[in-house]
């Protein structure tokens, strides 16, 4: 069959240049065997198998993910070593017993006693352990436990003294590493995060516990710091698509981002010095309200263009200064949008269309749901 | 099969509340019977079989989509007279035709000559016609000709000058009744919308051409003025569900709602005065952000708790002033969220549960995609 280029998909799509996905998981995992620590790339940003194929360098093993739905899309697709970073919902125990009874290596996390009692409860059969992580705070300010608190100590002691269950390790998501601008910044809050997760290591050995660690966003492992090779793994996800944020927080290039909408423009608005195109927040999401001088995205080609509003299947583009020469942008022509989150733009496509310096070469599907 | 309660779901789901959305519904319909006007329900708010068979009354007919993804949904599954209301975009001329030519009344909307043009290039099968809507701009300042504008004008001629091409109507969204708070507002709009609309009809009837008339929107439809009885066809949507922005714009009470999101306390955050809930924007969306004293969304039973914060699985939740009181909320305990826009709301979910009086009822599954 012969390769169709980008322009004959309908729009809005998006789009996914796999050569670029591929470098951006090449580089991490190169980054992190030369740090020496274990890579355990995050599922959350594609949903796909074909991306966590590329992500785990076809092995299949050692993933996180942030939703069940993900963890069962996995395992009932050949992977395993499989790690639910989000702490441990009380309605999914069921849920999670199964899988640990069905994997070699489910994991996964909770940082509130409450939690630990559910798996008391919940015996596993055939004397298999629940593989526990201690979710830590260390200054992200969402999910864990404060590092700095008796209790991150006393809960780490009392999962290690629960019967059927094994402390395997302390994860913390150094999150706050997106409000970094530029190298310098990223790798202090790398090296922060670092340096209390080890500390608080420290403080377990001391009474006698050890087990993993783990430290991860896309920007620390864009730019780790030394000290990250004493950890035990790291988690970033978004690096296989990057996108516009991650470039003006400094994580990559805006040429290495490997996902983009495509879109059509449909209305010349003269009387208002704008441009229709048929990308609304249902094929961008609202993601990024407010953050960029170029609107909701920025418009690859066009750095004075500006994506200025979106409603559910519309988007209303307009100079950034100047009025619009509609000679440029007639009516069917294409535009290329690069997100500001992938994250958000990718969970709005049931589909995602992958090329090869345009040439497209089939259709990735995501999973959905929780 | 004995029916389950809401609680027994795991979260975050979006549940519909079936009597409210028949009741929305049925009155819409006595609403149109009582002015005397067409209803052709919007069909993007939901994107299902079964609430479309809701608001249309059983009857499969006349309705309107956003994509043509709900077109041809829609078509699979026994419906007619379907209007794709969306400035015709020239990527989708041939699916287009398709659809003319497989239903028995498929229609379209253009506002362009251009897209006319494509129309001449590609005539339909069995000598029929394309059903053609001419898109009208009557201030809502997003897609169609500026009702002022002679283009308006000779657009219609060139439509009804054409072989092979019918002029069915005028068609225009009165999308900026979303501005307007209270019913005096949401009626100047509508007043001013059919008003204009009107007009354009008698201009158009000056120079020998009659065709049909549709305006529509959620606000002007649930408190329609006596002149909109003289238009052909309504076209709302969104009122199957409403939502919070509905209820701020006054189209609805908020005990009208008929979706909601399920969510979860998933960890207390006492340093912090902030419960965390697994609602993140992957289950609300981002829409409404800055729009609500209770932030994302009205948390149902606590108009002292705002929704303050997103990341893609997580929600942050405060009190708006005082110190949380943590005991009436338990990890795992349940809490609604009202969305602020449900059409937001729901695309992101894969499957809606519906319920009466809180018994789940089954599962809605709504398309997506373009």
């Amino acid at each position: 069959m012969k390769e169709k280029p980008l322009s004959s998909l309908c729009t809005p799509a998006l789009v996914v240049d796999v050569d670029k996905v591929k470098r951006n998981a090449l580089r991490m995992i190169e980054r992190c065997q030369n740090l020496g620590v274990q890579l355990r790339p995050h599922m959350k940003t594609h949903k796909t198998l074909e991306c966590a194929d590329i992500m785990t360098g076809g092995s299949r093993r050692c993933i996180v993910v942030s939703t069940l739905a993900e963890a069962c899309f996995y395992a009932d697709h050949g992977f395993d070593d499989i790690l639910y970073a989000y702490s441990l919902p009380l309605d999914k125990v069921e849920r999670c017993a199964d899988l640990s009874e069905r994997l070699d290596l489910f994991q996964i996390l909770l940082d509130h006693p409450h939690a630990l009692d559910e798996l008391k409860k919940r015996p596993l059969r055939d004397g298999r352990l629940w593989h526990v992580w201690l979710k830590l705070d260390c200054g992200n300010g969402r999910a864990g436990v404060l590092h700095s608190q008796p209790e991150a100590i006393s809960l780490a002691q009392a999962i290690v003294g629960t019967k059927g269950v094994e402390l395997t390790g302390v994860y913390a998501h150094c999150g706050n590493s997106y409000n970094c601008r530029g190298v310098e910044q990223i790798q202090a809050v790398a090296q922060e995060t670092t340096d209390l997760t080890l500390q608080f290591m420290e403080k377990l050995k001391a009474s006698g516990i050890t087990c993993k660690s783990s430290i991860g966003s896309t920007p620390s492992c864009s730019h780790p710091v030394k000290d990250m090779g004493k950890l035990s793994e790291v988690h970033p996800g978004n690096y296989g698509f990057y996108d516009v944020q991650q470039s003006v927080i400094g994580s990559c290039t805006l040429e290495e981002v490997a996902v983009k909408v495509l879109t059509r423009v449909i209305g010349h608005c003269p009387h208002r010095n704008q441009l229709l195109i048929d990308c609304g927040w249902c094929g961008l999401s609202l993601d990024g309200a407010g953050k960029l001088p170029t609107g909701y995205a920025v418009i690859e080609g066009h750095p004075d263009l500006k994506l200025l509003s979106m409603t559910q299947e519309h988007g209303q583009v307009e100079p950034i200064s100047g009025p619009l020469d509609y000679s440029k942008f007639p009516l069917g022509s294409l535009l290329t949008l690069i997100p500001y989150h992938s994250c958000a733009t990718a969970v709005m496509h049931p589909v995602y269309h992958v090329h090869s310096e345009g040439r497209l070469l089939g259709k990735w599907i995501p999973t959905r749901g929780w």
